[in-house]
Order: C-alpha cells, then sequence, then structure tokens
C-alpha cells in the first residue's frame, strides 16, 4: 500500500500535473504541464482559449483577501474560511497565507482533501455520524499528531456514537456544541438542549468541549431588518451559551471558541461574538465566510453591499469570479444561444448576469446593458435575451465572446476542475485546481 | 511534449489508477486502486462506504442496454447515445458495446475526452464556433484518421467560419444542418434558411453535407397531447428538408443522417425518421437519447411511462441511479437533516425522491411514505420532511441511511468524479469515473 507524505503533497506538485485535452477550457491538444499555463500567452478576450471558460480575476482576489485580513482585524475576530465554496487548495493556501486561522470544512472528505493539501487546522462544521468518516477522522489525527480538528455535535446520541470510536485517542477531539434555529437546519433547538449535549461531551471520554457554535445564515430572508434583528439574538444566544456551559465548567481546552458566520452577516457576527470577555478562558471568536474570496455579481454581490453600508465603508469585496462562453448561435433578433449552461455556471439563485460582450481580436470588451439577460440555461447552452432596437446587442453575432458574472460562487466551482487565473486584461497567468 | 496512444488509452487503465481518500463517497485512509473496489466487501445498506455516495444498480443498467437495443432494433433505427448525460467512458464503452452507432456529445472538450478513452464515431450536437475548439477537432481528424466526426451548422455564418479552418483536411467534414424552433435554442428557424446553410456546406471546401438534424426535446411541455402533435410535426419538416436538400443533389456522403431524439419522445421520433426512403442515397435514423441508460424516479420517470403508454409495452426502462446519505441531524419531530446536499444530487428539475430508509446492520431497506420528502437543499445539508405519526419516519434516527432517487440523471452525473457500481442488494461491485 502505498502511503503519502505526513503533511500532505506540496500544493506545488499540482504544477507538475499534466492537464489532458479534454480539460473545460482549455485550448490544447497535447497533454500540457499545469505550470506551464502562463506562459502560453492565452488572453481569453482574444479567444485563446476554449469556451465555455471559468476565470478567477487575480486582482480582485488580492484585493478581498486582504479586505478580509483587515475586517478581522479591525473586528477582533479569526477567520476560518469555509473552504467548500472553492474547494481549490491554491485558494485554501491564500487564505491561510493572508492569516486565517484554520479552514472550515463541509464533510469528512473534504476534509482530507485539505489535509493532503497542507492545511494544518481544520473545523468540520458538521456533526460526524457516518462509521467511516469517523474512522478517517480519527485515522488522521492519530496518524498526524500536529493536525488538528474540530467538529461539531448537536445531539446527545451524536456525541454518543463518536465517543465510542474516540475513547481510545491519545487528545481528545474538541467538540462545538451546534445551536440551531427551530425550523433550520441542524442544531440544538434551545439552550437547555445545548447544555444537555454538552453535558454529554464533557462526560464522554475521548472528547472535549471546546467552544460554541452557529450559523446565522439560516436566517437569511427577504426582509433585511428582520434579519439584523435576528442575528443579533441569535449571536446573543451564542454567547449566552457559552457563559452558562463555563458557569459549569464543561469546556476542556485552553480555549473557548465561538463560531458563526456565513457570508452574508459576518459583520454583525464580528460585532457580537468579537468582545465576550469574562469567561474562565481566553475567548476566541470564528468567522467562517466562504464567498467573501470571489464574492460574486449576483446574491452575495447585494448582501455585501448592505454589509459595507452597515459598516460605513464602501468599496468593499469585489467580484472575482466570471464564466466567458461564446455565441454559438443566433437564431432571431433577439435572441442569442451561449456555448454555457447548468455545467458551468451557477443557476440556484439567479441565472447568470451578462457582463460584457467581446468581438475577439477587436478593441473591448463592450458592457451589456441591463434588459440582456440570460432567461434560461439548458445541461449545455444558455439563452441570451437581447432587448430589440440595442446597437450592441443588435450587433453581436456567432463566435463573439459573452462575459458572465455568476450569483453564489459555491455552485459555480464545483463545475470546474481547473479554473484560470487572469489579470486585468484577461491575460492567463495561471491555473487553479478543485476537488469535490 | 508527451503525446497520447492513439485510439485511447485503454478503458482498463482507469481501473489501475490510484484513489485517493477525500474521494467523495470512499471510506479510505490510504490510496487504493480503483479495480480493487469490489473485493473490498463494501456493502452500502452496512454503512460501509462514506456518505453520501451515488450507486449505479448494475442489474437496471443491463436491462436499458438490453431495452434500447430491442427498441431500435424494432424501429429500424440507430442509436448514439448522448454522452453528456454521464461523461463516463466505462459507460460509453457499455453503449458502444450493446450495439450503438457512436456517441453524441456537446462540445470539443468532449469529444476529445471519448476520443481518449476509444470512442470512434462521435456526432457533435453544435456548431463548431471557437478557434480552438475548431483546431483541437480538425486535429484530432488529422491525427487519427480513421475517426469519424460530425458536427452541425444552423447558419452560413457558422458554416463560413468552419470551412476557413477545414479547407485543407484530407477529408471533409461531414456536416448536419441543424432544424430549430421558433423561439428554442439554436437551429434554423424555416426550411428555407436550412437550405441556405445546406447549400453554403455543399459550397464550401472542407466540407460535407451529411444529414439533418434537431432536438425535439424542446418541445417538452405541460401539454402532452400538444406535445405528441409538435413533435411529429417537428420531424415531419426534419423530414421535408431531407427531401429538399437531396432534391438539390446537396449531400455529400453516401449516406444521409436524419438524427433527432433526447429521451421523452425519442418513440415519436423513431416512428418519424425511422422508415424514410426514396432519397437519392441509404438513410440512417439516429437516436440521441443520453438518459434511457439510467433513467431517474423523477421527471423521465413519468415522461418515460407516457412512452411505455404510447409502445403499449409496460415495463420499460429502470432507474439506475441513486444517491444514499445519512441522516446527520434530527433536530424537530418531522424534520431530519440529511449529509447530501445541492453539491451530490440533481436539484434543477425536481429536489431527490426520498426511496427507503435502512438502519445500517438491521434488516431492510423499509420504504419511505409519499408525505416523506426533501423540501430544500444547501450545498452540503438536504430538509427531508417527515410526516407526523407515521412509525418508520418517526423511528428515523441520526446515523440511518436515506437513499434517494434523483430527477435528471445529467445534474447529479456531474457531482460525482466516481460513482460505485452496485448489485441489488447493495454489494459495491466496481467503480465507474465521470470527466466534467
Amino acid at each position: 500500500m502505498l502511503t503519502l507524505p505526513k503533511g500532505g503533497l506540496a500544493l506545488a506538485a499540482l504544477d507538475e500535473q499534466l492537464l489532458l485535452p479534454g480539460t473545460k477550457g482549455l485550448p490544447i491538444t497535447e497533454p500540457l504541464r499545469q505550470g506551464a499555463l502562463g506562459v502560453q500567452g492565452w488572453n481569453v478576450l482574444r479567444a485563446d482559449t476554449s469556451f465555455p471558460v471559468a476565470v478567477l480575476k487575480t486582482s480582485a482576489l488580492q484585493h478581498n483577501l486582504a479586505w478580509m485580513r483587515d475586517f478581522c482585524a479591525r473586528h477582533g475576530a479569526l477567520l476560518a474560511p469555509h473552504g467548500k465554496t472553492t474547494m481549490c487548495p491554491q485558494l485554501f493556501g491564500a487564505q491561510l497565507a493572508n492569516g486565517a486561522w484554520g479552514m472550515t470544512l463541509a464533510s469528512a472528505a473534504q476534509v482530507q482533501v485539505a489535509h493532503r493539501f497542507g492545511v494544518r487546522r481544520v473545523l468540520l462544521a458538521n456533526q460526524l455520524v457516518a462509521r467511516a468518516d469517523i474512522h478517517s477522522m480519527l485515522h488522521l489525527l492519530h496518524d498526524d499528531p500536529d493536525f488538528e480538528l474540530y467538529a461539531l455535535a448537536d445531539s446527545v446520541a451524536g456525541v454518543e456514537r463518536l465517543s465510542q470510536a474516540a475513547s481510545g485517542l491519545a487528545r481528545p477531539l474538541p467538540l462545538l456544541v451546534e445551536m440551531g434555529i427551530p425550523g433550520k437546519r441542524a442544531g440544538c433547538r434551545s439552550i437547555d438542549d445545548a447544555m444537555a449535549v454538552a453535558r454529554a461531551i464533557f462526560d464522554a471520554p475521548g472528547l472535549a468541549l471546546a467552544g460554541i457554535e452557529g450559523y446565522e445564515g439560516l436566517l437569511v430572508s427577504h426582509d433585511r431588518a428582520a434579519d439584523v434583528v435576528a442575528v443579533a439574538a441569535f449571536v446573543a444566544q451564542l454567547v449566552a451559551l457559552a457563559r452558562r456551559a463555563d458557569a459549569e465548567g464543561l469546556f476542556g481546552c485552553a480555549e473557548v471558541l465561538l463560531s458563526a458566520g456565513g457570508s452574508a452577516y459576518f459583520d454583525l457576527v464580528a460585532r457580537g461574538l468579537g468582545g465576550v470577555d469574562g469567561l474562565s478562558r481566553p475567548v476566541k471568536a470564528i468567522l467562517r465566510s466562504g464567498c467573501y474570496l470571489t464574492s460574486d455579481h449576483g446574491s452575495y454581490h447585494r448582501l455585501l453591499a448592505e454589509l459595507d453600508a452597515r459598516e460605513q465603508r464602501p468599496g468593499g469585496l469585489r467580484p472575482a469570479l466570471e464564466v466567458w462562453s461564446m455565441v454559438q448561435s443566433r437564431p432571431e433578433p433577439t435572441l442569442a444561444i451561449l456555448s454555457m449552461g447548468k455545467r458551468d455556471a451557477s443557476y440556484d439563485i439567479d441565472l447568470p448576469i451578462p457582463l460584457a460582450a467581446q468581438r475577439p481580436g477587436a478593441s473591448g470588451p463592450v458592457a451589456l446593458p441591463d434588459g440582456c439577460s440570460i432567461v434560461k440555461m439548458n445541461d449545455q447552452h444558455a439563452y441570451l435575451q437581447l432587448p430589440a432596437g440595442h446597437p450592441v446587442c443588435g450587433a453581436l453575432a456567432v463566435g463573439d465572446l459573452v462575459g458572465c458574472g455568476i450569483s453564489h460562487p459555491c455552485t459555480t466551482f464545483d463545475k470546474w476542475p481547473l479554473l484560470l487565473a487572469v489579470d486585468d486584461d484577461y491575460h492567463v497567468r495561471y491555473g487553479v485546481n478543485t476537488f469535490f
């Protein structure tokens, strides 16, 4: 049996791999070493690549990494960005290099991927229940004594499953009790229920209570004012639970971790968790936003504009992720069919947002007007509806490029094994990989 | 520069690859040779795998392969199944071994993947427009003189783009004119427009008119009776176009290909195209259904039941694809949170359909009642709503398994790099790979 080097294969090894013809977005007919992507001289706007192609704008990524580092410093919070958004080891590396405390992940399989690429501290934001998943996580902890893993628990039954397996661990597995919201996802529905779980962890051999966790993102609704009140109340409940658990002496680690924070209301979480004191041991407030890294042109763009307003700091996170496709057919005056579909861009919250058109080789790109929208997607096609009488739209022809923003980065990343990082002129600089 | 062996890497090479920890569904902590999957003794219902896990039922696959072979023989049609559904070389191989004439694919990148795994005849069911994609396809034809590729054209502009690149080909590139439907996707909107495209192909050096193509699947609506009429009319239009092009002497290959047929109305297409004669050369009717191979428990299940009724042959295609996940949290009496989400199962037509529950190790599985349904999915979670007062649902506990059928196979396959093939008792027999 082969074994992998401890601490993970170096990220750099990804650049040694051969990309094969058939990799979406690549204009290759022979295998190409990934590290050579940046010296091919490809430019997306010249249509040097294959289409569709997913691009990450490096300037926006750099801006967002710095923005979030500053945000956390200002609020006295730490960041464990949710890695499920991108599942991209190179981006994990950039997040950790920009001060992230660790990575958050959603499943045991995702933790295995992150560990393989050298991530050393993970918050697994779910209760471990499957026997295979419990086994694989305990195997990592046993095999790599410096790897730090935190997981969640929201039921006494869940604690018992884990405790049976963890009882032989040399170091206890640190758990955060998950506080939930009635009618929503996982998590305890009352502080009393959560205290019962905390006590079960305290009593369980092989486990230790490390903190309290919740996900306020489930409260996002169409009534922002109500959301803000509800999120503040939920965050206060997390703090109240932490105080009760501390008063009973249930915490078993050197610090108490308080964690919440999706990508919509992490400012409210930072304000609510950032200054908690008076517990028997130091408190760390840990945010878990995943989508801050790329933001988007849709749902998060709207939510983050409101966050900027609450923070009274305009000029916040920038959209970094676009999908470019080609006009494949121009069958009617107000209809263009694009060479991308459900396999290429998010469609779960909004359909992609057309931003600009480019005739390869011409100057450009040219902004598309608001009335120009994608009204439907099939697996491999998008229907771009064009307003009648608009000169740019009317001139759109077979072979022209259309750049789209997306709404909800998570469901675009999972459609691309390889994304191309581009500069502001859309020169291809390097490639990054996802592992879904 | 490395070169790949001509004719494709053997499919068997996939079984030589090492699967790494972190591959969704696999309960491994060390790399495992894919060919060894079947001797691990894993059973999904015993929760030996990781969850979620996507399974293919081998008995249903075998049934469906044979069913479609018989259907085509009965109707005098050939099959070029749409490979975009699965993008799975092992399943391509099974389809070709069961008499498929070739594979249909949606993009140049998909053609490259299929060619790499030994597919020798492809109908690329789109117009080639991107320079890189035209180049990669012409490179295949030049580099592999026995590889057969057909593509579509729906505009004179598209023909001109292709003709410039193809003029140096040793053998002409065979094209089918795509007939479309007003208000729908690509394709010519009238027979006159289509004739203009056919004449452009005839006139273009390096191109040859090989046939007529359309996609009647765009006509699926909520009014089945109207659909049946509209599909028959559309198919008749394809035939009329073929007769006109033939009368003008525009066809340039030994045979005339007539192709249509998604997975909803391929019986109507087979009846309309199956017996066409009286042209100047032999006619081949080519169906392109992709979803017949796995069918599903949702949208296609309903459509195919109607097809069975039209054919007056009950007992048709069987659902072969399921996603099993685990109850991760049981926070309220009528709510279970499952460990699968938008990353794991289709959500574009219907949410997954809960079929059965299984307590690992207990006898079972136990069917779930109709009132039990998935009402929402996040990226990594599903919300299973349980009817109050039902004994099976009430007993569902953290750690129990729930098996779900899906609706629309295409958008489940693209979420799984590896699917596990299981027998009727859910013993894992082998793995198959997808390349999206």
